[in-house]
């Protein structure tokens, strides 16, 4: 069984922290203890890759290339996306090899630093489209001053009321694949647990020439994990979030929470509306894709449920049918 | 042949420039043209490993950190070293992969975040021992100020004049090994160009639960890429810096080049004093150790001169004997 975990923002950094080095750690703890406990129920012939979100990491750093600007020059998004895959790369590997050391279990764990292909062309590039808020939340005078400053920028109101409601928001293109994917089979098939795609991957075009170019925008993590998915041809791909079972009628008085479903009713509930855009949606969208490339089973629960969820026992399960 | 090459700091950032992600995606490319013009002149079953500098990088992620530290909590230096592993291994990445696909050339490029091992009872660690400068270079008043605020930082006058001459200094501790090594000797064994080690690696300890932990250091980057030299079981380690051969008698009137030398002659220079510890020095050593562990060449030159040293027609050449 191959296996694809894809970490949700608090498996890193938790909504209400500030993102010291040591809550970040206490947080990876957490997640790889679990994935160690995984590894340990793995045989020899299984694998499992990691991928995880960055938002939190990336709106800090762009906090501090702000506030810096006047003495060092800021780095672009893609760039920004590649520190944080270092960042949060060498904290899931440190922490994981830890745990399965304690259990002698000696499997190399390699983080790598890698690009996905988006296209040019994407709507999420044109107008005001662009739908992946970053950074901090800003007063609307802060956000006029952010505007005048960088007139490139997509700076919107975010939230119908509040005095911080807006926000710099950069396009979210779709993922098409993943670069340097030959790379990454060999490493999985050489039998490493591989850390890659993280924060959605680093987002780059083809230009011209046919050369990779970073880009000015942050990739869906889950929807990115997907086309990693189909690279080290994964059976399974678990989405760990902040909840149990995704949920029918989100919000609503016949709120439902959904189980064991089939690939044919997963495209009914996410035409139908039921999932919201930027949080349960790509998710349901990104199993969707995944079961159509022809994978076995996707999992959409949370962290502490992640185990009795490979069992079949809880969490959003979509299958072929 | 397996050829492992260190790349300077001048190979991504130059020392007049600020930063700006095009000044070093061009630094890049120079760089990455003359990567991909070895990788087409090797055969099927030859190597090339690239490991490289990240002292420009981290000193500006140190000044950003700090200019907005009542806005984000700072990160530490192993956080930081992280972060320019996945900053200089997508930009080398990328800018290899163009020129590899314009030779027409398919082989996979991975960069991996990876953890260097030391000592903690490393002489570095203690007293005000630490070597290695990093951040900005300080005014006295400034200096005092950054010593008042972090009583923990070793702050310490690193040129004998001139109104900015303290700077923050951190431990600068000897390589024991490459953590991860198996995982990366996997993936060249594969047929991946591998990026490693960057910045001298994320420099870890072993604690009292026999856990990595990250330290507050920065190791020697050439030290740490013959450590990796040995990994990957490189043949030759070309170490690439902004001079094209060491200088015997460095800055004295019968200063002199060092062109082939043996692992005997390179061990009395080193010993009598020729080369500048923190520069030449290091270097030296580097190459030192990687034919006492076996290996078959080791080499310093400019970038330019890389080609031509490969050929031995120049640079300093240290052989076995």
């Amino acid at each position: 069984m191959r296996l694809l975990v894809a970490l949700g923002g608090n498996a890193i950094k938790q909504a209400h922290e500030e993102g010291t080095p040591e809550e970040q750690f206490a947080n990876c703890k957490t997640t790889t203890t679990l994935m160690a406990e995984i590894v340990s129920r793995m045989s020899e012939k299984d694998r499992l890759i990691i991928t995880h979100g960055n938002g939190p990491q990336a709106g800090n750093l762009l906090v501090q290339q702000d506030v810096g600007k006047d003495h060092v020059p800021p780095q672009t998004m893609d760039i920004v996306g590649a520190m944080t895959q270092g960042q949060i790369g060498y904290m899931l590997q440190q922490t994981l090899l830890n745990f399965l050391k304690d259990r002698g279990l000696k499997v190399p764990v390699a983080a790598v630093v890698n690009q996905v292909l988006v296209n040019e062309d994407d709507p999420e590039f044109f107008g005001d489209a662009a739908s992946k808020p970053v950074g901090n939340f800003l007063t609307e005078e802060e956000a006029k001053q952010l505007q005048r400053e960088h007139p490139e920028y997509i700076v919107k109101k975010v939230k119908p009321k509040g005095e911080r409601a807006w926000r710099r928001t950069v396009p979210s293109p779709d993922p098409i694949a993943n670069i340097g994917s030959e790379g990454i089979k060999r490493m999985v098939d050489a039998g490493i647990i591989v850390i890659a795609s993280g924060g959605g991957g680093i987002p780059v075009v083809l230009d011209e020439n046919g050369h990779y170019k970073g880009v000015e925008a942050v990739i869906d993590k889950d929807l990115a994990g997907e086309r990693l998915a189909e690279v080290v041809n994964a059976d399974v791909f678990l989405i760990l979030t902040d909840v149990e079972k995704a949920k029918l009628n989100f919000g609503k008085p016949n709120e439902e929470e959904v189980g064991a479903i089939t690939l044919s009713e997963a495209r009914k509930y996410l035409a139908g509306g039921h999932f919201l855009a930027g949080s349960m949606g790509p998710k349901v969208k990104a199993c969707i894709r995944f079961l159509e490339w022809g994978g076995k089973k996707a999992i959409i629960t949370s962290l502490d449920k992640a185990v009795e969820a490979l069992k079949d026992k809880t969490g959003t399960r979509i299958i072929p049918g």
